[in-house]
C-alpha cells in the first residue's frame, strides 16, 4: 500500500495558497505564526484532519493534534506522534514544515485504507511557530509541549507591535485548551526537507538523522572611534571594522581547525554584522556581529565560542577597541532514538528505498520532543539545498517516497506493519 | 585692531538656532542646504552683510556673495573672496561652515573699522550644500562657481524626494541669477574647523594648510552564496562577509604600508560595510563595501586603490566569490597658494599668532576655488577632532584668534595690512 502521491501533493498546494507571494523565483509564501494567513492553513488542516477521521484538539498554545485511536490500539497506551508545523519565514518556501505536517496526515490516510491496526493511537501534529520570526527563538509550541516553557510564558511573548500570542491565536480562533505534552507519546517521527544537498549530490531520497546539533547564538559587539576618513591617520584610528574583521576569520579559521582535529560536522559563522555610523568617509565607531555555532559535539562548540572570546581579548590588547560577547542563545546537540531510526530503516527497506544516515545542522521542533521521548527525523532532499525562499523545492515523487518511509516508521512504532512490502 | 570676539560669537550662535535640536552631547542642527532652516540661515547672512554695508548678490545655483567695495581699492580690480558654507550634515555641529562664513565678514568689519585701505574689493561667500547630505557629493556650489559643473546641472540635481535643487532654492527665496565666478576672484581664504586634534594636540591655534588630500571613492561588492549556517558545512561555503572581512585588513594593510614606505599623509578606510540577508544564522551570501582612499600624493592613492584590487583578485582565487570594484569618485589633491599661505602667516606673524603648517584630509569649497585661482585655507583647532556631531566645539577664543589670521591675510592679499600689530 502506497501513499497517495497527489493527495499529497493536494495538500500542500492548497496550504501554499495561504499568505502567497508573487516571486520569479518560484512558489512563495509569508505566513507568520497566528497570522490570518496562519489562521487560514490552521483551518484548512483541522478540515483534512477531521475528514480523515482523526479527533481535533487545539491546546492553550495554538498546537493542534489529530488523533487516531484504531479499534486495535488500546485507548489508554501512548500514542505514537508525528507531524511538524505550518507557519513560515518571510518569503519562505511551500515545503518547509507543511510537508511534514501532511506527511504525518497522509501516512495515517494510508494505514487506514491498508487495514493496519496499529497498537497504538496516532497522533498527528502541527505545533505553533517553529520559525521563530513573529514571537521569539523559534519552536515555540514544541518548547511549551516538551515542558521546556510554560503556557504562561509562551501566551505572553508579543510581537514587534506588542501583539500578544494569546491575543494573536484568539483572533485566529486558535486559542484552545490545557497543554499538549510531548512526553506522553511513545515516539515521535517527523519529516521535513533537507536544506542542504547532501541527499541531492548522492542521489539518495530519504535521510535518516543522527543527531541535530547544538545551537549557540552569540551577539558580539566591537567598540572603536568614529572618526572623519579623511582627516585621521592611520596611527590614530581604532577601526571598530578592521577588529571585527579580524574577528570574523577567527571565527571561521576556529571552526575549520575543529573540523580537522576533532568534529567534521562543527559550523562557526559571522552571519550578521552592522556598522556604524557605516558611512563611506568615517572610520567605523561600532560593529555589531552575529554568531552561530553548531555541532553534533557539544564540546566542539564550547571550542569555537572559547577561540572566539580568545580572539576578542586578543583585539582589545593589540588594536585598543572594547568588546562584549554575550550567549544569548544555546542549544546543546541532540541524538534521535535508535529504535526510532530502525523503525524508519526498517520500513524503507521493507520498500525498497535507499537511505542514508546524516546530522541536521538545523534545528527543528524534534529537537524540542527528543528531551522527553524517543524521536526520530527524516529528510526529503532539497533541490539545490535551498531553503526559506521561494526556490525551496522538493519534487512530488520524492515528497511520497519520504511519506513513504515516515508512515512505515510509524507504522512499526506502534506494532504493525501494514503492507508496505507492495510497494 | 582686533577681531570682535562677541559680535563673532553672536553670529555663530544665531546661525546655530536654524535647524537646532536637542542633544545631551552638545550643541547640534540639521540643515540640510536649501531647506527651511538653511533658508532662515541665509536671511539672517543677508541681514548680517547687509548691516556691514556690503553689497548682496545671490547667484541661480544659490551662491550669496556680499561684496564690500572701498574708496580705496580699484572697483574693476579683481576681488580678494573669503568665506564658506552654512548647510550642515544631519544632526551636525554649529561650526563646521559658520565659523568660515561670519569669520570672513567678521574680517570685513573689523577691516572697516580699523580704518584699512585695501586696493581691491573683498567679497564674502557662502557657498550652497558643501556637506552634499542632500543633493549629491558635496562642495555643489563651489563646483559651479569653479566651472567644474553648469548651473543646469546643479539646478537639475534632486534629493531622495524628487526635489530639484531649483525648486528648493525657490521655496526659501535664493534662486538667483548668472554664476559666481571663482576665476574672477584675485584670490581666496577659508577657516574651517579642523576636525581632526592635530592643532589641540600640539597647542597651536591656527593651521595654515599647505595641501589638501585628493579622494577616491570605491564602491565594492563581494558575492558569496547564501547558505543555511546550520546546514552548510565549512568547506562547501562561498561566505561574502569571510572575504570581505579580509578585503578590509587588505585596504588597511595597504595604507598603512604606504604610510611608512612613500606618504605619511596616506589614509584607507573601508568605512561601509552592508551585508546580504544579514542573519545570525544565514551565510552572508553578499556584501557591498564603501571605501575611501586620500593623500596629498596622487600616486599614493593609486597605490592603495591598485592593491585593493589586487586583494579581490586574489580572494575571487582563492575563495571563489565574485567582486567589482569601480572607483565612482575621484578628486586628485590641491596644493594652496604660497601667496595666500605667505599672508596669512605674515599677518599671524604680526599679530603674534603662532601657526603651524599642515594637510587637510577632509574636503572643503576651497578645494574647487583652488583650481581656478590662488586659494589658501586656515585651520582653528577641533576639540578632540570631533565634527559632525553635536560634540564639535571650538573654543570661542581660538574662533577668534583664527580669524584674526584670516583678516589679517585677507587685508595683505588686498595690499594692505590693517593695524594688526596692535593686538
Amino acid at each position: 500500500m502506497n501513499v497517495d502521491q497527489n493527495r499529497l501533493r493536494e495538500d500542500i498546494e492548497r496550504t501554499a495558497e495561504f499568505g502567497r507571494i508573487e516571486s520569479e523565483e518560484g512558489r512563495g509564501r509569508t505566513v507568520p505564526a497566528a497570522s490570518e494567513a496562519n489562521g487560514r492553513a490552521r483551518e484548512y488542516l483541522v478540515e483534512r484532519l477531521e475528514d480523515a477521521g482523526l479527533e481535533v484538539r487545539v491546546d492553550a498554545v495554538g498546537n493542534v493534534v489529530g488523533r487516531w485511536t484504531p479499534e486495535s490500539a488500546d485507548p489508554d497506551a501512548k500514542p505514537v506522534a508525528a507531524g511538524s508545523h505550518l507557519d513560515s519565514v518571510p518569503a519562505g518556501g511551500i515545503f518547509d514544515g507543511p510537508l511534514g505536517t501532511y506527511g504525518a496526515l497522509e501516512a495515517v490516510r494510508t494505514m487506514r485504507e491498508a487495514g493496519a491496526e496499529p497498537d497504538r493511537p496516532i497522533a498527528v501534529v502541527c505545533f505553533t511557530e517553529e520559525e521563530g520570526g513573529r514571537f521569539g527563538s523559534g519552536m515555540l509550541g514544541s518548547s511549551v509541549a516538551a515542558g521546556e516553557r510554560s503556557v504562561e510564558e509562551a501566551l505572553a511573548l508579543e510581537d514587534d507591535d506588542g501583539v500578544s500570542l494569546e491575543r494573536a491565536l484568539e483572533e485566529i480562533g486558535f486559542r484552545g485548551e490545557g497543554r499538549v505534552n510531548a512526553a506522553g507519546w511513545d515516539a515521535w517521527l517527523e519529516l521535513h526537507i533537507e536544506q542542504s544537498e547532501r541527499l541531492e549530490t548522492v542521489g539518495v531520497p530519504v535521510g535518516i538523522v543522527t543527531d541535530i546539533t547544538g545551537i549557540t547564538h552569540c551577539d558580539v559587539t566591537v567598540r572603536g572611534e568614529a572618526n572623519h576618513a579623511g582627516a585621521t591617520p592611520m596611527r590614530d584610528r581604532t577601526d571598530a571594522l578592521a577588529a571585527a574583521s579580524e574577528f570574523v576569520l577567527d571565527v571561521e579559521r576556529a571552526a575549520k581547525e575543529v573540523v580537522v582535529g576533532k568534529s567534521e560536522t562543527a559550523v562557526g559563522t559571522v552571519g550578521s554584522h552592522s556598522v556604524e555610523p557605516n558611512a563611506t568617509n568615517v572610520v567605523p565607531g561600532r560593529v555589531e556581529c552575529g554568531v552561530d555555532v553548531r555541532d553534533v559535539e557539544y564540546g566542539s562548540m564550547n571550542e569555537i565560542v572559547s577561540r572566539a572570546r580568545s580572539s576578542l581579548a586578543r583585539l582589545e590588547a593589540e588594536r585598543g577597541v572594547e568588546t562584549e560577547l554575550t550567549r544569548e542563545f544555546d542549544v546543546e546537540p541532540v541524538s534521535m532514538a535508535g529504535r526510532c531510526r530502525d523503525a524508519a530503516r526498517g520500513a524503507a527497506e521493507a520498500a525498497g528505498i535507499t537511505t542514508m544516515a546524516m546530522h541536521s545542522g538545523a534545528a527543528h521542533d524534534t529537537m524540542q520532543v527528543a528531551r522527553v521521548t524517543d524521536a526520530g527525523l527524516l529528510f526529503a532532499p532539497s533541490r539545490d539545498g535551498y531553503s526559506h525562499t521561494p526556490k525551496e523545492w522538493t519534487d512530488w515523487e520524492d515528497c511520497a517516497t519520504a511519506t513513504q518511509v515516515l508512515a512505515g516508521g510509524m507504522a512499526r512504532l506502534a506494532g504493525t506493519t501494514f503492507s508496505d512490502t507492495t510497494r
